[in-house]
């Protein structure tokens, strides 16, 4: 309840003086170095482009294209309503169900984005009565989630299944839930997701996989990490992935057991109170997820595309992270070294991500190179060259 | 801190009893009727929508399917990354641009959806010495996002500004954010925006407003509900849309003085840690927002639309809303009528939407029609012909 006595509004200042403090919390962000801004790309940028998340380089493919293109021209520019009244299309259902085939689950839902579908996953699998047990380094949609849900939340050590075992050992809770990205963003690592479904068993906790990074580029022909941990349509596993990183379109899904997707679409508020997924990006998944069942390859040439770029990294003496899946990270001596070293690239020719405190959990400043699999061996050799010759002084593993 | 004793797990159970209690929770739905399915519709639907939100008929227009697939075709099928990486093509300027001018307001930012793009505001725009004040029938996002937000949360009577004001008047807080839907989709009722400015400028508060039914379909040739109110470009007005109703696409965008624009992009985790729209979905929009300011008179045509609606089926005896903008509802006798009422339109050939608890705030079942501005004299009385004719006991005025 509201009990002080309110500031006595009896000189109204300007309306638009409400927002004058916008403007010191920017200048604090500029003295830290930390302002960001939109950079606008031409659809025919020349910049070689190792900063997306457009792991096996479909999003340009014309079969992706123009999947999209028929998709828009057929059903219509929006959904037209949520899910539940209109927004449903022959479309949707098609890609839910070719997308659980491939990944090896029940049943799959799709969202929007990535975003809204790790929202309505938290929310409606849990309640009061549930603990979360959320990694250190989960994304930032996890983290949100965590913070809709109306659960117990704990916040596990990262990449420590031993941990997280404790944490289940001490609940008081009567359900559990764990979470975790398969893997994670910034250094490309992989979750050791087969030990924690071993814990989540042992202590009856159900598994919430994002696998964002893993679809396209882990398991047999690009299945995810689930089906690479041998975990692929578990009845305890839940698995939230994006359309938007290597089936280069834009959205989301859930993929579960049946009465899994049942409950979100019955409960879910990120489902039920959004616009169904637009057609063209639904045509767009699809066809890139046709692609890839067609061209099981693509897969392992990501992944053999970051081994590449993080051995020959390593081998002009950077500090190149050992990649899991089609991320390789390098670290920067600080964090204005990294911005500054990023710019010297995207001028030399080379987009990379720049990833600095406070989006780094670790402290550590470091580029972020996606592992194309569409990357020539020319473009390897080019980018390696233009990252060593401009690696400021500190890189060097043996500076 | 966790400090009861843990369930041992000495004889663990099948790993899916995780989920067992979703089956309970599906059971006690279905008894109370509130099952929810998925219904999915083929391209060539023979039905007349009149439940969808395409308030102006514009997502199957060739203009805007053109643009669509023009877009994705051109750049792609996926932005390919956040916004502030690789995700802004000089198509998301574009409409950003337009958008804003259109609106009367300095600056826009384009979302993946309506939902992030709410979430976003509420978030970035508040902190824990913010009071926000929100109208009880707020939308599903609107309210996620006051959960999301680290500030003081304070519900408030139904377009009610007086009942602001009090609460204003009554503040600890440093800063206060009032925060209400332009149109209420339910009802499609309209909030008295002049007189909440009135109210938040008398006490120092911004207003948020969600624009999502009133873009389009109120203001001159469509500018929105801020437009009609004599608020549009305000220093202290901040309006959220989507672009998934009356611009036939989808996602969703934020609007306001250029120094709010600039701390979302900054700040703003919806908008930093998911990947940008979609090339198909933003040139959809853009599509839709250039036909819309060449034939202003679309806008005016939804509302003449809804008027017609709503006179002729009181003139048949039913409880019709008095519409201020695009939507009209009909009272039906309870939740039961209603679905029943629904399903009967649909067998006849027209889809309405079908409202009940706890989906309504008031507790009032209804159906909820769209006035969609492309309709023909012949298929509105179709539509009221069809409703009548299909009525429930009980749902007559003089009943």
């Amino acid at each position: 309840m509201v009990n002080r006595v309110a500031p006595a509004p009896s000189v109204p200042a300007a309306p638009g003086a409400v927002f004058d403090w916008l403007d010191e919390t920017a200048e604090q962000r500029a003295a830290a170095g930390l302002t960001r801004t939109l950079r606008s790309r031409p659809a025919d940028d020349p910049v070689l482009d190792l900063a997306g998340n457009d792991y096996l380089g479909l999003t340009r493919h014309p079969a992706v294209t123009r999947a999209a293109a028929d998709a828009a021209l057929r059903w219509g520019g929006g959904a037209t309503g949520s899910r539940l009244v209109t927004g449903t299309t022959a479309l949707h259902t098609e890609l839910e169900e070719e997308l659980a085939a491939f990944c090896g689950a029940e049943a799959a839902l799709v969202f929007s984005s990535g975003y809204t579908a790790n929202l309505a996953a938290l929310t409606a699998l849990t309640d009061p009565d549930t603990l979360i047990v959320s990694d250190a380094y989960n994304h930032a949609s996890l983290i949100d989630g965590c913070r809709l849900a109306r659960a117990d939340v704990h916040r596990a050590p990262h990449s420590d299944p031993r941990a997280v075992a404790d944490i289940l050992a001490g609940r008081a809770r009567r359900r559990a839930l764990v979470v975790t990205d398969s893997v994670f963003s910034v250094d490309g690592n992989a979750a050791p997701l087969a030990e924690l479904a071993t814990v989540t068993r042992r202590f009856g906790a159900a598994l919430l996989v994002d696998d964002a990074h893993g679809l396209g580029v882990l398991g047999p022909g690009g299945a995810g990490a689930p089906a690479a941990a041998g975990l692929a349509g578990a009845p305890d596993l839940v698995t939230t992935v994006t359309l938007s990183k290597s089936l280069g379109s834009q959205g989301g899904a859930v993929l579960g057991p049946r009465r899994v997707v049942r409950h979100l679409v019955e409960t879910a508020r990120t489902f039920i109170f959004d616009t169904g997924l637009a057609p063209a990006a639904t045509g767009a998944a699809l066809g890139a997820l046709r692609l890839l069942r067609a061209e099981p390859h693509r897969a392992d040439r990501a992944r053999e595309v970051a081994r590449t770029l993080a051995a020959r990294l390593t081998a002009a003496g950077l500090h190149a992270s050992t990649p899991d899946a089609a991320v390789v990270s390098v670290r920067a001596p600080g964090p204005e070294a990294a911005v500054a070293w990023a710019a010297d690239c995207r001028r030399a020719g080379l987009a990379v991500g720049c990833f600095r405190p406070p989006s780094v959990p670790d402290g550590v400043s470091r580029l972020r190179l996606t592992a194309r699999g569409d990357l020539t061996d020319t473009q390897i050799a080019d980018a390696v060259r233009i990252i060593a010759a401009t690696a400021p002084e500190g890189a060097e593993t043996a500076g």
